[in-house]
């Protein structure tokens, strides 16, 4: 940018600030309970949490005493009463006294929602007609967005439909009433803009838009986005495409291009786009928008915005292990969003520019831009939300004309939620409103060059520390696949076509290093398709058990003392083996278990996560440890190996439950004895292929395949078997438990049981609970991977006053999942493992036809999935489920889900502890005070609230339940390694002839 | 001191240096290799370990292989050579090359051992003659100490008698050659002095020498003392009774009255005592001699030294837990040694002193004392160390005349003992002789006041952080009883007397809060004297534990939710009661299982110790931890009680594993059902008192003796019990481990047992090994409350080449062992538990004879032992046992010790793994190479090298064993609590509309 630029940017800013002369904006007015209660929230972060949070649960405390709790539980401080700044305007307005009589709360909650009420343009056609007149009156031009719900299932996109042809309809009818804005003789406003817009959110249309399968998600968005801009088309108004956060963002952009080069449309052109500049790639966005609409010969629209998911996508990058999408500096993409606005004036012959900022530097930077440009006015204009920064819009209007204010409509539920975006965003420190308006920062230093701010901060950052040579940095999840990004999208079908050329081979045991053969043979074959072979398997007898015992018993000799370090280096080969052929790895899951793709996905980065976590926890432990500090004396406490260890592995974690096991087995310096489920033999054999190949020694990794019932008990009982690790059902767990407790006599040791076993966890949904978030994790625990997790959700249960509204939903959204195939991204839910599986969900939907009220029992309706060759099983909703009836109590394993109706969350919890099992247990809920009861009074060893109660991740939720769900610490955790291993602590006597050493760490005199 | 005194002191310190003209000691001389080497390790502590550790071990290396293994071991580095400065002069030798060829490990030996030489006298009479004339010649008069081993049994006490009277033959022989030093006319030197001096150790002449017991310790000390001083009046020399460390420092202050004062010798004026200035209580000591002695009217002698111990004791106090005795600032030292000999010299008429000292400074000040004092020269003289601080000697020979070396005679292998002080004394940083030699201090500085220098180095010492309140300070284990001091020794049969009146009452059971009495009872009785009944036992049944388990069940509902923190608070309060009763408690375990007062005393300290370990271990489990630190997401990570405790404790700890058990349960918020040992059930009633004091909640904690018969597994079975901690036999722990695993129908969780069950332990005696400690804590280890403990030493594995050596000592230290009624302190072994274990062991004597070849069996020879109404059983040491044998595979849990001789280390190791137990094991070598092996190849649990392999310790040795010695964490570790809990992860989704608080330990961007 030329100094000369750059000197009239600062110029024009300064101009716009002597222009607003001091005003403030509206929201920042300390006359006001708003400006007071922020200027407090903006000094007290606990207050400001305590604030929003309590804005946000607000519209659904429906009675006087859920209203006077929650606001006792966010804000009631030690003195038993709220911050005197959340009264204040209470007294004058006659209400006095303690939050307890309730009259306090009320004119609390009146305030929130005036403040609430100041940003939407109104809740009903009444309202808004009301403050759009007043609005165009002064000038502003107005695009209306309807606030809503997430959309969780297809009648709700349709409900999102029909409020859109109403809304648009009403319009109509409001426009009829309007007078073009500015110059202007053809009814258009300053001659070139239609008086009526919108603004969209494609996914309200569609509640299946998933970042894997973006060619259906266009495709179920556009059948409900034509006809809406068809209307928009014959009532001659506008339409702009919002874009929200990054995972649909292609999709939007594909829509985009689809609606617009719409033969039906492709001659009206007011169809706008928005680009959000905070995201790294936008640049490169635009530039291929803008040569598509070269190539097409179609002029567009898009409208720049900094981006308001900035929190969401950060937090998601970093807990999914992914590149941080957007930039970290806020300077940074002041910056960008210069450049890109530079760019898309450069284009104004194809493209028109919408400037949506509240930024004074930004607004100035566009302004001289288009000048040094020559953009001709009508090319482009300026955004402002509605009711915020006033005297930023009063400036625009007066310098520019061309303004336009964003106007949310709708009811105040959601409305709560767009305020809390608005007073994040007012509230934020780097918010231009807040260092203009509030901080009072110098006029300078908020027009200065954002390239400059950018770098000086950038350089200001204490640089990473590099991990030492030789040493393992600190342990980070495998990420998770990207789908919002093309390559992985592209990787599956490749792999998955791979790996299904080799299928059918026979896969041998592997015992002391060697391929061993049987006569005895299984097949393991694609649920999806049972002609589909992927494996024949032999099959491990006594004999064979015997060798591999052996083998291990032998091998231990050596491995039980190699270094514990050179262990690791073992494991860290195989995880980098892993990462190798990640694709493949989950592609054999789709087939042989009929995994979805994420899922599958996860299971292979799950079990990368197991080799580095146990790896580092190795490097924790193997550390001798003195105890105590007395001198003269060193205690030194290590951890040896048990010996011979018989891991026994589930099929529905096929690689990553048994590489945790076995991996925890190695790493502590026992021998292994694998014998992976008979029903993911195949993937179980990839442990055999990745231990070959980073030459782990022979006989200390052996793989038995084998059936239960000849050599289960063997395996257990075996004298030389020190340790069995074993995940899978209840009844088989509490087997094993039994007979590793009878020592035989030539036994030395007592074993030692790790057994992670069953679940039937339940969801409670609290009368507060935000409903869209609850509704989308309920069905994603329930359903995903056909709920055969031992952490799926079997029963949800529902507070009285929210039953019927999250019912009906729940069942809608049930009723849109698509169900198919597992290889195929479209589908959400496929077949279950096998037969047997298959038998026993449609003998539990019998079961639920007698115990309750079924409301949904649905197969797959979708060509792709063959009903007699794949081993499809209904997704059943029951309902009217007490904690008496078998279908509350049993593990069954599949795409069953009852719903109970709780008075209260007493009995809520009562029943969520009411079965045998403790694993998973989930919680939504926005109060404090139940809240605060989910870890003493829920009997589960893993408790989620307000998200899925499946997916733990190593190390950040290390898993395990109790009571009758598992014994032993929990896997991906610190304490689990220890099970594997015995302590041993060797006590010397330092001192010889009165001379004793003196250690750093004696406590000493 | 007046400040006259101290300029004169100074002065005469600077004459005195003056006179020295710069000469240097020997020791320090770098033209040799001595000096070369110990300069070198005064650079390097490392190198200065390694040398005093090799000096100590070197005479026991008897081989070329052996000794060049240990060098090897001791000095390689990374180059694979040992030190240059090891090899010094070996090349003008004809000596050259790497240590591999051996004669280079035979020349720094040789060097060594002429190191050794150089303090020592002579290995015999006629070397010591030679020397002892030349040392007359130069005007110097000796004392003489024969160099000795520990004596460990009355055989070797006996061999001290003969080899003091053959000395002072020898002696007598040799002053016929001599002419008396000074101007003397009476044959005696200086006129006043006999010319023949012997300094003894008085623990060399009994073997049972013992705090507990000085009475005792005094009569077994005089009975040989007594010939030997009537020896040296009949040859007219003089005998000076050395001081030894502190628990024998009373003893010795008696056995000098008692044979001063003794009718025969009181005529008799030449017996002197040592006093160590270093011990704070000395001044105090001297005052109560000194009046002793005008009292009796007679005249004494004194010497004053620093204090050889000073590490030792230190050592010893801070382990045991007790105030340090002595100064920890030198200069605090060396000030009351000035102020003591002040107070000697003031008393000049009836002592006579003896000034022992190599500082300039502390001689100078005497001497201006004793000029000051107008003190008559013959009423003192000054004494230094032969071989050690040659130019002090001769300044004093010049200047005070009187000068007497103290001279070690004997043995190179006690002499390398001795060496090893003497190199830790003139290496150490506040060695005058260093300071003044070698670090070339200022003469200023080494003659300042050293009242001034203790002032200035408290002031600069760091002041200690207080504890902040209501917090527990770091755990410290509770003291061990000081016998050496005298209370305990009152208090114990005070405590026993008032115990005794109170027995045979009879203890109801304790549910629920109130006593329950039964009409089945049991008797306990006292082993000592089975017609001694301690209390009537109710005796539960199954109805009673039924009762009990729903007491504890419904109490866990409230307890289980007491804060953590509140359940602390009543662990502390019971550890105060314990505390404020320990003797009674202690004295009960006297009195009901036959504990000796010792024995008693730890078990209860353990039990304290348990509580307040237990204590913070909650604190620090109970805080919930963030797992992983991704935004948006707060994982926390906490334990929850599982519910009802069985705890089965046995009897042989009574209240120690008993609370261990208990505390841990109740701190985890478990409640409890206790069932005691039938054979310790008065004892265990004693925690029914102490929790109802401390007020304990109904339920909590519930008592249940009774019958294992009857009730033991209907309570292990019982399906609301959710845990048992039990510690006991291997076979009650494997019936337990077995009925637990098995779930009844009702049963809603999997049992958690935690068990430590029995040892077979095993001492390994290597080659090297410093036998005096190897018999010491072997005959500890096997006999300590007769051999009944899990730990106790049951095998003691001999190497070949010192078998019959050590085999010697131990018999006859196992002879000399005072068997008799546990009650009375001079018996350290009593009866066993009851008769059933008395035949047990009655048993096992005869499998001895049979399977190998008995040395010893002994009863109590003494009539205070009642062998009829005692159940005493064998002491037994049997030979000739391998491990095929069954003496060598089953637990006895009595003083039956099986000697295994091996023929390597190899072999020991492999003998010591032999067994199904791995419980403890004790290793006694100097081997490096050897001693690194320990860790890896030894199985047991806690391992214990050149100690007793009993008496862990909580927190600095977590007990319990693996293999068939137990399942689970260890006792008194930092892993034990976490087996009472099951772990809870709490996942929160922090995001709510996008908003992200912000934690500090976020790993955000």
């Amino acid at each position: 940018m030329s100094s000369d630029l750059e000197q009239r940017i600062v110029d024009r800013g300064k101009m716009f600030f002597e222009a607003i002369g001091g005003e403030t904006p509206s929201v920042f007015n300390r006359s006001w309970w708003t400006g007071k209660v922020l200027d407090w929230s903006m000094k007290d972060e606990d207050f400001k949490v305590q604030l929003f949070r309590f804005v946000d649960v607000l519209p659904c405390l429906y009675t006087p005493e859920s209203l006077s709790e929650h606001m006792a539980d966010y804000f009631q401080s030690s003195s038993g009463d709220v911050p005197a700044v959340m009264k204040f305007g209470l007294k004058s307005a006659g209400v006095v006294g303690k939050l307890s009589n309730g009259l306090v709360a009320k004119g609390i909650s009146k305030n929130i929602e005036r403040m609430g009420r100041q940003f939407i343009i109104g809740q009903n056609a009444k309202e808004a007609l009301k403050n759009l007149i007043k609005l165009r009156k002064e000038g502003f031009a107005f695009v209306i967005n309807i606030l809503g719900e997430a959309t969780v299932s297809e009648s709700e996109a349709e409900w999102q439909l029909r409020e859109h042809m109403q809304l648009l309809d009403d319009l109509n009818e409001m426009q009829k009433k309007f007078s073009p804005l500015g110059k202007s003789s053809n009814g258009l406003d300053w001659g070139t803009e239609p008086m009526v817009s919108i603004a969209v959110k494609p996914t309200a249309f569609f509640s299946q838009a998933r970042a894997r399968d973006p060619e259906g998600a266009v495709e179920g968005m556009f059948q409900r986005l034509a006809p809406i801009y068809r209307k928009v088309i014959e009532i001659g108004g506008s339409m702009c495409i919002d874009m929200e956060a990054l995972d649909h963002k292609e999709m939007t952009i594909e829509l985009f291009k689809r609606l617009r080069s719409y033969e039906e449309f492709r001659d009206y052109k007011h169809l706008s786009l928005v680009f959000q500049c905070y995201l790294r790639e936008t640049l490169d966005d635009i530039k291929d928008m803008v040569s598509w609409a070269r190539k097409s010969e179609l002029p567009i629209e898009l409208r720049l915005v900094k981006g308001a998911y900035w929190d969401q996508e950060t937090v998601q990058a970093r807990q999914q292990g992914w590149d941080i999408p957007t930039y970290t500096i806020k300077a940074d993409t002041d910056a960008a969003y210069e450049r890109n606005a530079r760019y898309v004036l450069e284009n104004h012959d194809i493209v028109r520019l919408s400037c949506a900022s509240h930024n004074i530097r930004t607004i100035s930077a566009i302004m001289e831009t288009a000048h040094q440009l020559n953009v001709p006015e009508e090319r482009y204009e300026f955004q402002v939300l509605y009711g915020m920064g006033e005297p930023v819009r009063r400036g625009l209007k007066a310098v520019a004309g061309r303004v336009r204010l964003y106007c949310p409509y709708g009811d105040l539920i959601p409305g709560m939620a767009y305020l809390v975006r608005r007073l994040l965003e007012n509230t934020s420190n780097d918010s231009f409103l807040r260092q203009g308006f509030v901080d009072g920062e110098a006029v300078e230093e908020l027009l200065r060059s954002p390239i400059k701010k950018a770098d000086e901060e950038r350089e200001a950052k204490p640089a990473e520390k590099p991990v030492p040579l030789g040493e393992l940095g600190p342990f980070r999840n495998e990420p998770m696949i990207d789908f919002a990004k093309p390559e992985g999208r592209k990787e599956f079908p490749e792999a998955i076509a791979r790996i299904r050329k080799d299928l059918g081979k026979t896969y041998p045991l592997f015992i002391n290093g060697k391929d061993v053969s049987t006569s005895e043979m299984l097949d393991s074959y694609n649920p999806s398709n049972d002609k589909e072979v992927i494996g024949k398997i032999c099959q491990a007898g006594k004999e064979e058990v015997d060798q591999a015992v052996q083998a291990a018993r032998k091998a231990f000799k050596v491995w039980g003392r190699t270094p514990y370090e050179e262990r690791v280096g073992y494991l860290q080969k195989a995880a980098a083996k892993m990462r190798e052929r990640i694709f493949d790895l989950a592609s054999l899951q789709v087939l042989e278990i009929g995994k979805q793709w994420d899922q599958a996905y996860a299971d292979v980065t799950e079990a990368i996560d197991f080799l580095e976590y146990y790896s580092r926890e190795m490097l924790r432990l193997g550390k001798p440890r003195r105890m105590g500090r007395a001198p003269g004396e060193m205690n030194c406490a290590t951890y040896r190996p048990k010996g011979v260890a018989a891991v026994i592995a589930p099929w529905n974690f096929p690689l990553a439950i048994s590489t945790g096991m076995v991996s925890a087995s190695l790493v502590t310096g026992n021998c292994v004895v694998y014998k992976p489920s008979r029903l993911s033999s195949v993937v179980g054999h990839g442990l055999v292929d990745i231990f070959r190949e980073v030459g782990l020694p022979e006989g200390v990794f052996n793989y038995v395949p084998g059936p239960s019932s000849v050599m289960g008990d063997h395996l257990v009982g075996h004298p030389d078997v020190n340790l069995i690790a074993f995940t899978g059902s209840m009844g088989v767990g509490q087997r094993i438990i039994e007979v590793a407790s009878k020592p035989r006599p030539d036994q030395h040791f007592c074993k030692k049981v790790v057994a992670e076993m069953g679940g039937k966890n339940a969801c409670i949904v609290d009368d507060d609970a935000e409903l869209d978030e609850a509704l989308h994790h309920v069905i994603y625990s329930a359903f995903a991977f056909q709920g055969q997790k031992c952490s799926a959700c079997s029963r949800v249960i529902v507070l009285d006053s929210v039953y019927d509204k999250f019912v009906e939903r729940l069942v809608e959204a049930a009723r849109s999942m698509p169900l198919g195939p597992s290889e195929k991204p479209e589908f959400s839910m496929g077949p279950v493992i096998d037969r047997e599986a298959q038998k026993k969900v449609q003998h539990w939907a019998e079961v639920a036809e007698k115990e309750g009220n079924v409301l949904v029992n649905r197969l797959p309706e979708s060509k792709d999935a063959d009903l007699e060759a794949g081993c499809y099983a209904p997704l059943v909703v029951v309902d009217g489920i007490t904690p008496d009836k078998s279908i509350a109590q049993e593990e069954i394993f599949g795409p069953v889900l009852s719903v109970m109706r709780a008075k209260d969350f007493d009995q809520a919890i009562e029943w969520l502890n009411s079965t045998r099992f403790a694993l998973t247990a989930g919680v939504f809920s926005r109060s404090p005070r139940h809240l605060e009861r989910v870890n003493t009074d829920i009997e589960a060893g893993n408790i989620y609230v307000n998200r899925n109660c499946t997916g733990a991740l190593v190390e950040r939720q290390p898993f395990g339940g109790f009571k009758m769900s598992g014994i032993g610490a929990k896997a991906g955790g610190p304490d689990y390694l220890i099970q594997f291993m015995d302590p041993q602590i060797v006590t010397e006597n330092t001192v010889r002839r009165g001379f004793t050493p003196i250690e750093a760490d004696d406590d000493w005199i």
